[in-house]
């Protein structure tokens, strides 16, 4: 499909490449209301590796009383297979997140902190400040296992209680998870309500795009724009998830992440190599909504399958 | 809502103010399975009017055997509230349906032409080459009766049929549009396949911003980015649908139009002025998705409505 009706125009200052950082098996599904059993997700997180990506975060090790939808993480973990040089990074919230990983032979981690003071209490239980003596041991244990460690900077645009967040803000928080020792600060717009001056704002904030990913939300259909933004800004790495999947569950096209696909067609359009099959990404997309029983919020999928 | 969650970041390069060319009651009306009553339409212009629209494109003198959804054309013109200061476009497609507009008090009109061979054929029953003898007629007439003339060229980065069109052939279509007298050029990406990259090399492969103004449809989720690379480029007129209607009538989610709402929500978040009210355009959404019986595909009309 792709190959018969584009030809890529290329645009000034953009990378050559850049890494799709897949989130749906975690990100997506442990906002979607469907049961969705262990074997299926075994053949999503494989249709996933056989459709190109090299990164896939797979689950969560999020207590089970908050994420029933990722209650089978170990499961998962103990019956997936793994392809050869790809990457599945777990997320843990905590020390016990960390052991229970640690037993189950994963090799990275990604740690979810909070840009406000609020989301800070409301999800983490915490302050704004105290959040780093949670992740620090968790961080340091894991480094001295050999793990790589991402940190998620969750609310870095706005959050529901606060308003817009003060940029210096969020670039502090960055720093100190930086200073933890993890190799990549992954920028949420967790309730997607940044533009793409705001983001190019962010990154200049940070001193340029030095291990930042970004991680938009296209709740205001604003993420493919803003992603635009970071990649002008010279960001690399964008997450995004299978069909766009992990909005709200009770709206039936509402839409959570940034589609992988919708980005997909964007970079290739682009010119940007990414490694991904757009063809067997939509077919997994398609496989997948009849599994959660609603359609995809992807324009993409929603035009091709 | 805007005001209290908001803050503008503006991006460097973009313009100060942008023209949002509403074509929601034309192009999106005339897409929509729906019938709307006239009286039902009267009142979506009246209530775009009073969101601050400025430009409305009212609805077309089309042979209703080819729209039927737009055969209240005359009705409609004749009923409908005009606010000073408000331009209200119609389109016709030739000389007969510049008759009609101009016994209806018209004083602005908007051509279609076509980017592509088999679109000229399909849609207009000429060649490319000769679509120009048809509307130079149009033309002519209407400004000598004083009227202002808009052309459209459709399917502008590829076509169903011939993939991609060669920029070298959108640029003469339009030129030769222009050259008839036209005040202003819409480069319509129709099937919504288009990316950031192609709109800069089509825009500055005209040369420059001068008199242009770019339509896009969110079929592949690139209308926004696709806005921001254009904005860069230095176009300030920007087509858009209400509540992004306008997609496949038969698809519950289908998109058509690029979104008004979410123009606006990112074009107020870079600090750029358009004069719209946006919560008085969700409203608008919200009640004529009403009408239309589904949902509006615009994301921003989903997360405030």
């Amino acid at each position: 499909m792709e190959g018969v009706t584009r030809k890529p125009y290329r645009m000034e200052g953009l990378p050559e490449r850049v890494t799709v950082y897949e989130v749906g098996p975690r990100d997506g599904l442990q906002n979607e209301s469907a049961v969705i059993p262990v074997e299926v997700k075994a053949e999503f997180v494989a249709r996933l590796a056989a459709a190109g990506h090299r990164v896939i975060e797979a689950t969560s090790f999020v207590h089970p009383k908050w994420v029933p939808q990722l209650a089978d993480a170990a499961e998962l973990l103990t019956s997936m297979e793994r392809v050869p040089g790809v990457r599945y990074p777990v997320l843990v919230p905590n020390e016990r997140g960390l052991d229970r990983a640690l037993e189950h032979g994963v090799t990275e981690i990604a740690i979810f902190g909070s840009a406000t003071e609020t989301f800070a209490a409301k999800n983490l239980n915490r302050s704004l400040d105290s959040q780093f003596e949670m992740f620090a041991p968790v961080v340091a244990r894991a480094l001295e296992h050999g793990l790589k460690v991402r940190a998620y900077v969750s609310m870095c645009f706005g959050d529901p209680w606060e308003g817009p967040t003060p940029v210096a803000q969020v670039v502090e928080v960055g720093r100190r998870l930086l200073d933890l020792g993890c190799y990549e600060l992954s920028l949420g717009d967790t309730i997607g309500v940044g533009t793409p001056g705001h983001v190019t704002a962010l990154i200049e904030a940070f001193g340029g795009p030095d291990r930042l990913a970004v991680h938009f939300h296209d709740t205001y259909g604003q993420a493919l724009a803003n992603t635009l933004a970071a990649l002008r800004a010279g960001v690399t790495v964008v997450d995004a998830s299978t069909g766009g999947i992990g909005g709200c569950p009770y709206a039936e096209s509402a839409t959570g992440n940034l589609a992988t696909e919708d980005l997909v067609w964007m970079l290739h359009g682009l010119g940007v190599e990414t490694g991904l099959n757009l063809d067997a990404l939509v077919e997994t997309s398609a496989w997948l909504a009849a599994r959660l029983g609603r359609p995809s919020p992807s324009r993409v999928v929603q035009a091709l399958s």
